[in-house]
């Protein structure tokens, strides 16, 4: 199968243009097919605030009510988007910014109310891969939004990692698919404090061990959980680095065995 | 060649939910390849208020500057285009919201400053007409948001008539292409005060005889002369009508003979 790249960037990167630029350029580099899954960062909860919105969080969460879901869907939606798209562009990228409800391309439901009710929040529960592999068929990179569809319930607010996980696996029917995490560290370290201290491959060998060490702990273990669950469901290898190292072969390498 | 619709829709139309349902009901019955391509409407003036910036305006032209460009990304890119195409896509209808950025689809130029410098405005220059008359082929029905792209500028705000016109001038390559306007009134009226007057069919020859007449003046002369324009660049025929009336065979249907 060919090698296809789905690199998920956080909302901080795209935010501010300079980051962005450097983002692009790097994503510009990586050879192959791919695609990018972008966050939505903390523009939607200021122009929410300027907007007179309330951010709403029960026991600290963040809640999806009617008007902050016209607000992620503009912001996630149309500006991060397509200010993406226009940039990919101009470097020659045959960009196609994507929410879940453009070609019914990632479907959700609505997540159920329990002990909390997270409003309009969707869970991913298929994504058209078919469509998606058509699509890169034709060279066409896809920028996909943190918007899911629910034909019942249309436009649900989705994060961007489990948009980015779900389309790798989906993908790897059709593609030999690595999927890259980039956030503020440069991987996965041996050493909180150390920032060069990159722990260069993970095993579920290794995970166990590191675990028990006290190495990898906090929000690092769901993280890497959620990497073994899309290495479990076809995806080749799952990368964790910085924006900054894109192609630079760096970063914390992800896989069974 | 097969049929094709391209149909374009006003702001105020697509900003209230009530009408956007009605609309996009009558929008499904249409049958055939079809594209919608829609305005901006009111939305981005008053979220732009909102958010404390000011709409421009110089000898009564709104000015795009780059505050605007960042809400008209928004908020035509992201709130009106996405619920048009989660509202289509409930319907059955496999919609693809564009941007002119997304697949390079409108490529503009930056309105050249003369009198009026008209800030972030592009011209089309071209449309991506093969790309779209894929997308069309694939089953996918393109949802327009009025956006264009250059790549020097990036996205710029562009009429959506325009975007319309140039549409489906382009598409007559591939489709026998029909381009609707839906508009306030039933369609061009012989008598303003009587909605129920429509003239059914307007030609060259009847449009100077009305013009003489004083039967069709004002802003619709430039509408009409649009109209021309677009049958003079491969367009089947044009009709003008209402968003409510789409589909019943009514209106006014502009042909070149």
């Amino acid at each position: 199968m060919e090698p296809l790249t789905v690199i998920k960037v956080g909302g901080k990167i795209v935010e501010e243009s300079e980051s962005l630029n450097q983002l692009l350029n790097k994503f510009s580099t990586i050879s192959g097919a791919k695609a990018l899954v972008h966050g939505g960062g903390r523009s939607a909860t200021r122009i929410a605030t300027q907007l007179g919105i309330e951010s709403k969080m029960v026991d600290g969460r963040s809640i999806t009510d009617k008007d902050m879901l016209q607000v992620v869907t503009m912001v996630y939606g149309g500006l991060v988007n397509k200010n993406i798209v226009a940039g990919l562009q101009t470097l020659g990228i045959n960009a196609l910014g994507l929410t879940g409800a453009d070609l019914s391309i990632i479907e959700s439901d609505k997540r159920a109310v329990k002990e909390i009710d997270y409003g309009f929040v969707g869970d991913v529960k298929q994504v058209n891969d078919k469509m998606l592999a058509n699509l890169i068929q034709l060279g066409i990179t896809p920028v996909m939004a943190p918007l899911s569809y629910s034909k019942q319930h249309g436009l649900l607010n989705t994060n961007a990692d489990t948009i980015a996980a779900e389309t790798a696996k989906a993908l790897s029917k059709h593609y030999e698919t690595t999927l890259v995490y980039c956030f503020e560290k440069k991987g996965v370290l041996f050493d909180e404090t150390d920032d060069n201290s990159v722990i260069p491959t993970i095993t579920p060998t290794l995970f166990e061990q590191y675990k028990s060490e006290g190495i990898i702990q906090g929000g690092m273990i769901p993280k890497l959980e959620n990497a073994f669950n899309a290495l479990h469901h076809g995806v080749h290898k799952v990368i964790i680095t910085q924006a900054s190292e894109l192609g630079n072969n760096s970063g914390t390498t992800v896989i069974l065995a």
